[in-house]
């Protein structure tokens, strides 16, 4: 017998169907002699409903408010579910964040968890009951008022719970199979992933795979709990994500697989004076308005004009931002000019085998020559390496770095939509 | 400066506009130096449609689940009210029934207050901010789960916790202007009453009227809260329902109001034996059936048959639970038959004054009679005085009695839709 958490979006619970649906998953699992919690998301679009109420009644909410307001999405969803497996004749109780001991700090709207004291839980699953928690949410320590956690938030929430539980796995179902090589929609010979490390899924959700938060999976990592990506609409396995222990050696693929994302630009401060700490006043001046910087390269100096050229990739939401901030400082920073390009495209290939293996990136930019496909930007991790092409080769660039190693399956893979918050 | 508390239904704050007119009205009575708590009821219909969802998902939901579900209606619309009066520059913030201290019994979805301790609103005010308060709601003194309180729960939370506050006033804000000496739907001449008791209120409340829920009157009662029931489209004087204290001599009208009933149905229970225990085996068994016995008349027995008929009003809702219950029973009692009879209506004549006043009821039998309306039953008590006549006769029979006690104002009286819960 395990302790299982499932945690299921806002697609699978979005009507009374889908939640009994869901209903019938828990049950079996429950049946099958397992200890179960399920963590909910809000139904459907109920989160962005609730924004807009929101929006028509104060441009700026306040954040406590908000969040008890947006908190009452996943209140509706946990009760309608546990009402739907009780149905099928098991005992099922819904736990509020408050309830389950989600405890997290203050920040209203983006709250962290400070720690997890799932008491109300451990006493349901002892007396044989499924525990229904809602995703999303917990209670700021301090004034007990409702927080919620931000994006990806109910992951978080799974992820947590299983952690102080000592579960077994967390299962985290979702509209597609699992985590794949690269994006089935880009590249349609993508194949599942079965088994992928916790520090490849990072990188791959950093540069741009949807399925997973970061944050979640960064959780899992630090707490060593075991994921299990799966899709709701079938009993298919999907993709294990674990986190071998120290000096556990695991036997990896040397590609774990190949993310793309279209959803960075590029700005390029031209002409910015080579001198000491103008790379330094540039990127502090972006951190001081909240822009996210992802690749940064700086060109070799033009020795006649002793001024040099840094380009950077960003979020295109973080665009304007940036380019404001610039233009306020460009005397104080010297530079010439600004370009700003959003027609880039981002590949990266993860491999935790890349450690250990020489010479991986070579058949990264052969496949990309060979292709035609011109490679504007270069940046390395240990076990990541991304390159910036344009936006209309992407889709090509990541099919023939798929093909090159070998990462291509039989078949054609199964799409389907977007996932849940 | 007073503390006010403020109550406004469902239909008050059914979407983003209402919300912005009820924060309006708040905001003025802060701007005007009292201190206001404030209590809302669900969204519109968002109470109804919680309840479908559940009922898409099992057909009994469990109480405890449903109470969850139900609770997070008032939730969002305490959010977004607190929201809006805090966007017209007053500090307000929200409270579900656990935070204002709530404390109930374990009766999922009809909850019993069993103590009220607002500390969180206290603070809130010492601070200078409005509280706005979920109604409806309150928590499990022993489990710490939410529950819900039944109908008229919203108005018996604005009531406990104006008796908790010991604040000036409790308004309870609604579509009428106030409570009238009766439905001004029946009889256009109907005037707002100024001033009434607590008692001659709980008699029209329990013989029709139905502005305010005797459940919040008797609490209101109980602890010598003033109400005052006025009307959110405008700014007029409503009802002022007061509670004199014992001994304390009020100058009151002879007669309060008229209030009329078409919801109820008669039963005749034809050739009951006229032995001892008979009339005590009826009603416990319709005690035990659940059904709300008003009225009860019982003929002189029939000498050379040794029996006698007893006829009693109930709602329309119960009639059927109490036929088969009488039917499944008969030859235990040993009746002849059963006579039902839907197509009833319900007078009755409320006044404090009456106690001190013979020759009331004499006025009403003449109106009576010289309209032509026959009177199938009489009830009274010590203040109220009720009548059973024809369904469609009972418009008529308000129109006369109500002239015939000089209660006619000198307008055609306004009338809105519906009341909230």
């Amino acid at each position: 017998m395990s302790l299982i958490v499932q945690k299921f979006g806002g697609s699978s619970v979005a009507d009374a169907e889908s939640i009994k649906r869901v209903a019938k998953r828990v049950a079996e699992t429950r049946r099958a002699g397992h200890d179960v919690v399920v963590v909910v998301s809000a139904m459907g679009d109920t989160t962005d409903e609730l924004l807009d109420l929101a929006a028509e009644v104060t441009p700026v909410p306040p954040a406590r408010e908000l969040d008890i307001l947006l908190s009452s999405g996943e209140r509706i969803s946990m009760a309608l579910l546990a009402m739907a497996v009780g149905q099928l004749g098991i005992d099922a109780r819904a736990y509020s964040g408050t309830q389950a001991g989600m405890q997290t700090d203050s920040h209203h709207g983006r709250a962290r968890i400070v720690d997890v004291n799932p008491e109300r839980l451990r006493e349901a699953l002892d007396e044989g009951a499924v525990a229904i928690v809602a995703g999303f949410q917990g209670f700021n320590v301090g004034s007990g008022d409702a927080t919620t956690l931000g994006r990806g938030g109910s992951d978080t929430t799974a992820v947590a719970l299983a952690a102080a539980l000592e579960a077994d796995v967390c299962e985290i179902y979702t509209d597609v199979d699992g985590i794949f090589t690269t994006d089935p929609r880009v590249a349609p010979l993508a194949r599942k992933i079965d088994r992928i490390t916790s520090e490849e899924m990072l990188e791959m959700a950093a540069a741009g795979a949807k399925v997973l938060y970061i944050r979640a999976v960064e959780y899992a990592r630090r707490h060593g709990v075991t994921l299990h990506v799966r899709s709701s609409f079938n009993n298919n396995e999907g993709t294990i994500v674990t986190t071998p222990k120290d000096g556990e050696t695991v036997e990896e693929p040397v590609i774990a697989g190949v993310a793309s994302d279209l959803s960075e630009a590029k700005i390029t401060v031209v002409g910015v004076p080579d001198i000491p700490g103008k790379a330094a006043q540039i990127f502090t001046l972006l951190a001081a308005h909240n822009v996210n910087i992802d690749m940064i390269v700086q060109n070799v100096s033009v020795a006649a004009t002793g001024r040099t050229d840094i380009s950077f990739t960003l979020p295109k939401l973080d665009g304007e931002r940036a380019l404001t901030g610039l233009n306020e400082q460009q005397s104080s920073i010297g530079f010439d000019s600004l370009q700003y390009d959003d027609q880039i495209g981002k590949l990266a290939l993860v491999g935790a085998g890349m450690r250990s293996n020489a010479g991986v990136s070579a058949t990264l930019f052969t496949a990309l020559h060979e292709a035609g496909i011109n490679i504007e930007m270069i940046s390395t991790s240990e076990i990541r390496i991304s390159v910036v092409t344009r936006a209309d080769n992407l889709a090509e660039a990541v099919r023939v770095v798929h093909t090159a190693y070998g990462l291509d399956g039989d078949d054609v893979a199964k799409v389907h939509g977007g996932t849940g918050r």
